[in-house]
């Protein structure tokens, strides 16, 4: 951030009078510009035992395979951002049973908000964001090809949880910075 | 927003190419201003079966009773931001047992994350923004005189869950806009 984007002069980084962080502000009209953590929210969507995967067709990681996943929108809630998310990248209505993955991300400031649910009648097709959908049975995840951390981590504890056939708990937890990627 | 952070020419109001959806757009340098939903992290701190809530020192909701809560920062986890918030309103250590509740308030494009836990040696003090910190059986919390429609719902939850003395669920919502009020 270099302007203010309320008056359009510039902008300095300081903390602000009864403050502890540095903010970008603008001593013209006196606006503080805060910058706080992105949503991403997005489904583990099953279908007879199988997980639906995607294969991005954009960046970053065109060509790995995701759980559908976006940045929430203002105006909607989680459950909504997950369920749209699914359908535009899988094309796929899902209903979703519970909350599953709860994961921040601090290096990024991302937070990751994956509902378990269930495809409503079994549908689904690429959309302009995926390559490709499919649906995995557990041993055929492509686990040398997932595009994130975060679905890797959250894969590895559904397949494990789901082995015990009881309800499946919410898992939280933190994704490190991998010394060699940006996420 | 009306000036562009990046360049500070002006924005305009309208659907990027393969986007669905208005962003504020700069046609100079070609930035697109997302705009999403900000994080709300706090606790339910209990101690010896009593709620820790804060009365407001701060506009909005001057003087009403609040779960300590705050938004969420860059750089930190919303376990982290539930901690920091409780200790920054309420002087109070928790530690957190799970995630009770989250709530969605799609008009206002934030989403609350409430933690349960416990406080760490029963200490609290009010912060700089609260007026007053104390200890409440379910008995005596002043509903008349609570902050935000969230913690309401929150409490009325968490007290009926508790009766039945197993773990707590997580508990999913939407805050619907009051029409009388903002939030």
């Amino acid at each position: 951030m270099k302007f203010c984007s309320n008056c359009g002069e510039s902008v300095v980084l300081r903390i602000p009078e009864g403050d502890n962080r540095e903010r970008f502000v603008c001593d013209n009209c006196h606006t503080i510009h805060y910058q706080n953590p992105n949503i991403v929210a997005g489904c583990i969507p099953e279908w007879e035992g199988r997980i639906l995967l995607c294969k991005r067709a954009i960046e970053p990681r065109y060509g790995l395979w995701t759980l559908p996943a976006g940045f929430m929108e203002n105006g909607e809630t989680t459950e909504q951002a997950a369920m749209r998310e699914t359908h535009e990248e899988a094309g796929a209505n899902v209903e979703i049973t519970s909350l599953y993955g709860l994961f921040s991300i601090p290096h990024i400031s991302q937070v990751y908000m994956l509902y378990h649910g269930f495809l409503v009648n079994g549908a689904y097709e690429a959309g302009c964001e995926s390559l490709e959908c499919r649906l995995f049975n557990e041993q055929d995840i492509p686990w040398d090809k997932l595009a994130f951390p975060v679905v890797r981590e959250t894969l590895q504890r559904f397949f494990a949880d789901r082995k015990h056939g009881k309800d499946l708990p919410l898992q939280r937890g933190e994704i490190i910075k991998h010394p060699k990627r940006e996420s």
